[in-house]
């Protein structure tokens, strides 16, 4: 098991309305389930599309409560789709982190520690969908096909997600230790 | 994705007294946590040694909710060991499954799925303990050093630890979908 010593960016939970594009707070609280009152807050969820092996909306174990990004990779994920910034908040982040080398591809059972002893297990990498694309293609109506070019410019970009091992706050600036994971 | 169909010989749960021994019942029914009553029951658990970067005793989301054994990795452990049989319920096991080639390298992620509709989550490889190697020592007096030989003779073959993605009932004798994950 190795270890990596990064950035907590921003913290961030999409709580005003039913969209998934997240805002920033100066910390968030981290619970069994994920972030309370998050839109992705549950011990259990609706099965979707990522889960093709039960009929769509059956109750299954909430594995996806919190999305984690890679500042680097947002950076990379701009470069190509040739915008200046792609911001967390778009891609329904709940944490921008920097100083993870390809954190997408950090192993599922990998942990995140934070300094109030909350806890974060790496459930895997977060399959691209179109929803981002849609909300970058809205706020730069003057570009074309931003939608579609999403899917191609953020594959294997699109961070994890985790679930909430061991509660606590996360704020804001927080130094995180990655164990990572090695599989036998 | 590849699907392995698969049948579960026993199932089983260690509901008695404050032992991990399981014994065998003609059904199990799964819920989130694991199986009501077993001694592994539970949203919530204490770290342990397998949680080094926790305070012994801290309350973590337990991940370890079932654990499953190969018919054909029990038989490898008793020829490792010079013993005519080993039986999963000397290892604590909640199911013993038979036509998993290689059970306990399953692929964190992936899927077990029953008649039923419940389905288990695989966590992964179950490290070894001494736990069962006393059990075992104990139930053959007049042959030495079982319990250090079970370590060994045990490694790699000590099947899976599951959690509960859909809740319902597991019957002796159900067919089993195995479906492997494929880390991307």
């Amino acid at each position: 098991m190795s270890e990596i010593i990064a950035a907590t960016e921003a913290v961030l939970l999409a709580d005003c309305s039913d969209t998934f594009v997240t805002r920033r707070a100066a910390s968030i609280t981290l619970d069994y389930g994920g972030i309370p009152g998050d839109i992705h807050f549950g011990l259990t969820r609706p099965a979707g599309a990522r889960e093709p092996m039960y009929p769509r909306g059956t109750e299954i174990f909430n594995r996806r409560q919190i999305t984690i990004l890679s500042a680097e990779e947002c950076e990379k994920i701009a470069e190509n789709m040739g915008l200046e910034t792609i911001l967390p908040e778009w891609l329904g982040a709940n944490m921008l982190v920097r100083g993870v080398p390809a954190l997408t591809q950090l192993t599922p059972g990998s942990r995140l520690l934070f300094p109030s002893g909350a806890s974060l297990y790496c459930e895997g990498e977060n399959m691209p969908c179109t929803g981002p694309g849609e909300v970058i293609q809205a706020l730069h109506p003057d570009l074309p096909k931003l939608t579609a070019k999403f899917v191609k410019a953020a594959y294997h970009l699109r961070g994890i997600v985790c679930s909430v091992e061991r509660p606590g706050p996360v704020h804001e600036g927080d130094t995180v230790r990655v164990l990572v994971h090695k599989l036998s």
